[in-house]
């Protein structure tokens, strides 16, 4: 057995998210179905974590057990012709067999990218969060600020989740503007379910004045979901890379 | 009555074409229909030139003639309403009854992009022309040298086209590599049918050695299509601006 690891990029528009669904097509899915036409073989892959749908992956990270012989020099050219033209394996490595795309992520980086200008090009539609309202960058800057570090970010999960252990250490976060272009990047130990979008949410309100940068210090005190913002669209979030160290 | 000028930006995926069509929906067709909502007049657009099925815009001008009190300024917004998100109108403004948005052009710049790396991105899908084979770019250069300037462009144009003056003038012309992509630019106070594309599928036969750049002044002198090389895919290909004086 050898334990294949894919760095992988997608287009999220397309998809019900990463993770295999009933009510729609996955990407998982259909990496899966790829493997098995390449190996043969049924396998069950495992990713750095799973995205929802309509956001994209500059490079996820998967792994899966397979006795195939196929080279992993091979195998992006040979899974990529039985992949839709929006899902991309861009890398295979043989790695150790403890390696496990999930629990040995060490660091992720996610990108959100708002426009706020007038009218969204049609080139960015599915691909950034419009907003039309002015944002105040140095509240937003502010806001980045009070989340860096360590943190229980409880408020910033998405109601229904069941993980207990909501600490997660931010190691950088900021947030740039260029032209009508925003865009917030965070690198974390690890990410709640919805927190990227939760914060961006937060972020754009205390943008829009409708809420303190200070004031978010103490929505993570609390640790309610209500006292932190909306939760962004799905289609300005990117996973930039999975970093294992 | 009053003429109204519109820059307009679309995505060309979805799309026929720019121009009205039997069979797919063109970009024409449903600009008049926003009109219509808008104006209630049944107008009649006039473009700088079509676009085909598949080709982009950053920045296309149409005009129309209507008796609309609709300030010029609240034109964009209101005919957004009634397009679909892949294309927008950016700018409005009345101009003199003689200005036609065909007639009047005096320089268009077109840009072609290419991508000559092994994996296309899902992003760039239907935005760039992927090109595995390596490219010689300095032979590229030497294509672009050969024809800027005034000439006969016949042989770059599609056979079928019935138009009797060929000769066109490229004022400016350019191929730049970054990483993996290159971009292919070009200005001229006017194109034939088809005549970027061709102009860079040449231009790759020539960077992949299989026609010399010097060899393309013969093409263009003897102006027989066969002469030149393939059409590009109209997926690369973008109407980046149309300068009026």
């Amino acid at each position: 057995m050898k334990n294949f690891k894919l760095e992988v990029s997608y287009l999220g528009t397309n998809y019900c998210g990463f993770q295999r669904q009933l009510n729609g097509t996955s990407v998982q899915e259909l990496l899966e179905k790829a493997i098995f036409e390449v190996t043969k073989e049924q396998t069950k892959i495992t990713a750095s974590g799973r995205t929802d749908a309509g956001v994209h992956a500059y490079s996820q990270v998967v792994n899966f057990l397979s006795a195939s012989r196929v080279p992993a020099l091979k195998m992006p050219i040979a899974l990529n012709q039985h992949l839709p033209d929006d899902i991309r394996v861009l890398n295979c490595e043989i790695v150790d067999l403890n390696f496990n795309a999930r629990k040995s992520a060490k660091r992720k980086t996610y990108i959100y990218k708002i426009f706020n200008g007038e009218t969204l090009s049609p080139f960015d539609l599915g691909r950034k969060w419009h907003v039309k309202h002015p944002l105040d960058l140095r509240e937003m800057q502010k806001f980045c600020d009070i989340i860096l570090g360590k943190h229980d970010f409880r408020c910033c999960m998405a109601s229904g989740s069941s993980v207990k252990d909501t600490v997660r250490e931010i190691y950088d976060v900021k947030v740039e503007k260029s032209g009508d272009d925003i865009t917030f990047s965070v690198t974390a130990n690890g990410f709640l379910y919805n927190m990227v979008r939760i914060l961006v949410g937060s972020m754009v309100e205390v943008g829009a004045h409708k809420r303190k940068a200070e004031g978010f210090a103490r929505a993570l005190a609390e640790g309610k979901r209500a006292e932190a913002g909306r939760t962004a669209p799905a289609c300005g979030l990117y996973l930039k890379n999975v970093e294992y160290i």
